[in-house]
């Protein structure tokens, strides 16, 4: 594939960067990448790994003279970096990101872009519980979709080119519109996260069952758990604290369920329970048969 | 390694008794195998893959001269099983099951056992979502734990026959009380289950997303829920049933801590999520360094 972009510029240079970064070498993607973290050691590390051409000391030097900027900092963040990079924009340029909330991030970034950029929010569904430079991979995307959120009023040409992009990056793409994206996430992403670390938590806090036993018995459930509640603290504060709305709505019909199969359990109505476990398993069948996980016995894990 | 049994008689022949018959063939651990189901589909199924050398048509006659019998119908089947085959125990005989709570299949079944058969409760902690004999294989419990849990004034000598037969599996052997086991369980099994099935539940209900959706975007998280949401309807009915009081003690707890989180993001506090999510992370690592997971990409998943 010959290059999309003659200048692709991340800022922030983590787990979906990285790989992002890997992915564009793999597929020759962008004739050059450039490249800015806040911490300068993750700009050290970087620069030692050779993860894109150019790494700059600041946001405003790496979007410079680039024709695709990639937000890739948490969300909270977005808001500061909008206002750094948008005198520096060059003319024509497309700004992209890859939250995991697209509704907070138009908010916080759109407002303060100049006319001559076109501003099309992404993300990407892919992710493990590794975060850095050194986390990426190039597969990450393969087979996974990633969700543009194109606003009302946008460059056709623009859009075509950033689908595209990411397709080269293996992934398949999606449009949606930004609320029902952060609708979707919630209910696909948001709440499991939260349920992951609320029960991580709880087996952390409980005395009588210690660490050792809660690690050495993980395999019949709990470890499953364990790996979405191990993904990147500040990045998910920033989605529920972003997506605040929804996720309460999920997790209202959650509780409120939860509460339903408590009292089955507590008045023996096995009938309940099981009519509940059968329904809830022809969803499985379709994740597998839409390619999203595969089938082999034990998830798929390498035998240790 | 040489046979311990002369004769391994299971009744019910679903994924653990298959994996059992693959495993205990791979090691040479039995001289003969017998086995009975009480689905004639089941039944005709095992013969057809000659899983066991002798497929009886009744309980009675599958236990008839073995000297050890495993139980592996769900929990709420093991006293009418335990009384079916009490009469037909040869003498000396060890009886253990693999239910994945151990008092109550106690209460089922040690009082209707003869006193010279050995009664040893055990649960391999090990599976996968797929049910019934054909989804077994020798590899299900390499490097697994299998807990014991023998009640006072066993026979040392059937405890360690059955610990090397469990350990010629492939698995580690823990022994632990009854009702420490099923606390444990509860906070490591049968709680996450129950929340994944919860969870599968909300998604399935919702009509403003789309089923097409959910199975689409599942690998932002959902997908990890699906899976132990998929697993056996009855044998998860009966674990809830009769580990009631441990499971809604641990559900307790967990609404508390869900309650906490939901509060701090209605609230905004952000540092409340952020401690949070960063002490969880720790014991995902303690899981990996135990050898219980992958620390993989995706999970070690073979890529589509």
């Amino acid at each position: 594939m010959s290059a999309l972009y003659s200048r692709v510029a991340f800022v922030g240079l983590g787990l979906i960067a990285s790989s992002m970064a890997h992915a564009i070498r793999r597929a020759g993607l962008a004739e050059q990448m450039s490249g800015t973290a806040r911490s300068s050691e993750t700009r050290a590390i970087a620069r030692e790994i050779d993860l894109v051409d150019l790494v700059c000391d600041t946001a405003a030097e790496a979007v410079a003279g680039a024709d695709l900027v990639v937000l890739c900092v948490p969300i909270g963040a977005m808001e500061r970096i909008a206002q750094e990079i948008a005198p520096h924009l060059a003319e024509g340029a497309t700004v992209t990101d890859v939250g995991s909330v697209k509704q907070a991030v138009i908010d916080a970034v759109a407002p303060h872009l100049p006319d001559h950029v076109q501003f099309i929010p992404g993300h990407p569904l892919a992710g493990t519980e590794h975060s850095g430079p050194r986390a990426g991979f190039a597969e990450l995307f393969d087979n996974r979709w990633c969700i543009l959120t194109p606003p009302e009023g946008h460059d056709p040409d623009a859009l075509d080119r950033l689908t595209r992009f990411w397709q080269g990056m293996g992934a398949n793409v999606d449009l949606m519109d930004a609320a029902h994206h952060d609708l979707v996430l919630a209910v696909t992403s948001h709440t499991p996260h939260l349920i992951a670390y609320t029960m991580v938590g709880v087996a952390d806090d409980l005395r009588r069952v210690t660490d050792s036993e809660v690690i050495k018995y993980s395999a019949a459930g709990f470890r499953d758990f364990t790996r979405i509640a191990a993904s990147d603290p500040t990045m998910w504060r920033d989605v529920f604290l972003t997506n605040k709305d929804a996720t309460l709505e999920i997790l209202g019909r959650f509780t409120e369920e939860l509460f339903v199969l408590q009292r089955a359990i507590r008045q023996g109505d096995g009938a309940l329970l099981h009519d509940y476990f059968t329904r809830t398993r022809a969803i499985r069948r379709g994740i597998i048969e839409a390619g999203q996980d595969t089938d082999a016995p034990d998830f798929g894990r390498i035998k240790t």
